[in-house]
């Protein structure tokens, strides 16, 4: 193999694709990047940690067809430091990587046999669905963290991915919490589904897709049901600068949980959003980590009328610390209530809510509790258990 | 104590005096912030680690005098989060600070009692000598990264800062190489110091005061030599903004390093310095951390002129890595000369010279050789030990 490319697509190409790479698996063949010739004018630049793969293609002057694995490291760090121009890449029969800039650089990496190196899979695509990138983008930030972190119990480390009649919906919990985000397509997008589907992710397949996504207008993402993984291509009907990033399916059920979801609540509190936030972030500063809680308390300066206005007090008290109290103003519909939660997991949802008001309705301090943006629009809902304190 | 400052002066104020805070000393103590009210107006920030330690004053509204210590990340971190405007601090009998900010926000953190924490005594200045900020402060970048890092040889972890003919001469080594910077002194500003001094200060001391110091022109720093500690003044002439670093004087006597630096040399090699400083950047990519070697051979068009064009070869070769080759165009004079270094003592220097050629200077490849920047004004020089291969 002898390939001619530009530093700068180089750089590009492996960014992309070594995001697929975990140190958590040990053969040192998985940490390299495939590099492999087999079209004229493109390198195409695959890595996998064998749940997720990450691929796409650079331009490039090919002089001889061939493949390679390069470990991922020393190969990046080093095309990054070459100057803009172009790298001569040629291997040998011992798959020894010649790396060459004019004459005056010259390089030698060990690299592995392709022959070892486990692809994805090209199977039978069942369905597939399109939408734009900056949605889908948005909604995995909206659900992700909410999937658990326990290995244990791997299918709530994953998102579920369904069809549903309105459009798609993507949910993660963790069992203490449930993030969910319904996103709406259009008829024309809906009528190309062909079969309906609901399949759970690693978590991490979605949070290394987050970032190849843009939040630009105007570029989609295809979504490619197969039997036993996911292809998710970005902007499809490039030719040239697609990237495919495939994924494993968890198997397994996934909760219910359109059953916890509540609808009818005895408190509704209205917040601005960056109030809430800033004050929440403040008061948090006072709490261990293995004593998330923060208390919540709701004061109304009128209970006669139907909505009132009136205050959220938020305490938190940790004996080798101190104590923090907070009040923030709010609109109150229904009963007084006393609550506490798990400080970070309102910390997470306010973190990414960016409507200029929130609600935050309560059934009681024992029932779940329920937070959203104050537009329903948004078409998402965080639903939290509160802890019991005394 | 009681006192009302606004939150920009006093995350100013933690944010200067809690470079002083080191988690090597257990005592919980030290980990705080000395605030106390002496005199009007102001409030007195201090912290300390018992090796150096650095206070400054704010402006505050003193409703009542007193003083306590708070712990240190709690308290910057709740001040950084609360929005521009007035802060209430006060102190209960139990050195409990209640801090307010309107009635919405109130914390308690629990504090110490200001008498358990120990000060840098005042004594009497020995002599003193004020020079330029950025002066210094490009002095101490120039020479900190060559002291030691070997706890044991406390001597080799200081920095030797002396009174000489010319002015000041900043020095220190690891006993494998030597940085060596003098600060010539105008007539007027040598003539001010009253009594010659030599002394070793934590090459701590100086890293935090480096911090501290700008690179704007116009600001003067005082240096004040006592007879067990040093104190840095900032800006001495504004009573206000007045920062002070204070440090102990490390008791042990300094190599005689001008003894090894040589004056005659064999082979000289002028660079361009980003070219250099680039082809090592990638060549280093290369070095294992256990066997930091790179290799430097000197190759001349014309042997037959006292100054010719020729290249600097740079080669490195790890086993389990591979093997990396770069040449560098060069001006050559004197002696053919193959030598190794340590890389990371050569990226070093590269670091911090930025005149744009650069001179190495050698003795064979056994003898201390000397990097400088190619202009003699720079009164800089970097001397370092060879490594032996074969």
């Amino acid at each position: 193999m002898k390939v001619i490319c530009s530093q700068k697509s180089l750089v590009n190409g492996i960014q992309t694709v070594q995001k697929a790479i975990s140190s958590k698996i040990g053969l040192p063949i998985y940490n390299g990047i495939l590099l492999e010739v087999t079209e004229n004018q493109k390198v195409h630049l695959f890595s996998t940690d064998l749940e997720i793969g990450i691929d796409c293609y650079i331009p490039a002057q090919i002089i001889e067809h061939g493949s390679v694995v390069i470990p991922n490291k020393i190969f990046g760090d080093l095309i990054r430091k070459f100057p803009e121009g172009n790298i001569e890449i040629e291997i040998n029969e011992n798959n020894v990587v010649h790396i060459k800039e004019e004459d005056s650089s010259q390089y030698k990496i060990l690299g592995f046999s392709a022959e070892e190196f486990s692809p994805f899979p090209d199977i039978q695509i069942k369905t597939k669905v399109r939408l734009s990138q900056k949605v889908f983008r948005d909604s995995i930030q909206e659900v992700l963290f909410a999937s658990s972190r326990d290995e244990n119990r791997s299918f709530l480390t994953g998102v579920l991915i369904k069809s549903v009649e309105k459009g798609i919906e993507i949910a993660a919990t963790d069992s203490h919490r449930l993030a969910l985000k319904t996103i709406l397509l259009s008829g024309r997008d809906k009528s190309k589904i062909e079969n309906q589907f609901e399949v759970i992710l690693p978590n991490r397949a979605l949070s290394e897709l987050f970032k190849l996504l843009t939040s630009e207008e105007n570029h989609t993402i295809e979504i490619g049901i197969e039997e036993k993984q996911v292809v998710f291509i970005l902007d499809p009907e490039e030719e040239q600068n697609r990237i495919r990033l495939f994924s494993r399916i968890i198997e397994g059920q996934f909760p219910d949980y359109h059953q916890i979801i509540p609808n009818q609540f005895k408190t509704v509190i209205k917040l601005d959003t960056d109030e809430f936030r800033q004050r929440m972030e403040r008061i948090t500063l006072f709490v261990k980590e293995d004593l998330n809680t923060v208390k919540m308390e709701s004061h109304s300066y009128d209970q006669q009328k139907s909505e009132s206005r009136g205050e959220l007090i938020l305490h938190v008290s940790t004996p080798d610390i101190g104590d923090a109290y907070e009040q923030i103003p709010c609109l109150l519909t229904g009963e007084y209530v006393e609550i506490a939660f798990n400080s970070r997991y309102v910390m997470d949802v306010l973190r990414i809510i960016n409507t200029e008001h929130i609600e935050v309705r309560l059934n009681g301090s024992l029932n779940p509790a329920m937070i959203i943006p104050n537009q329903s629009k948004e078409n998402y809902c965080y639903v939290l258990m509160p802890v019991r304190v005394d």
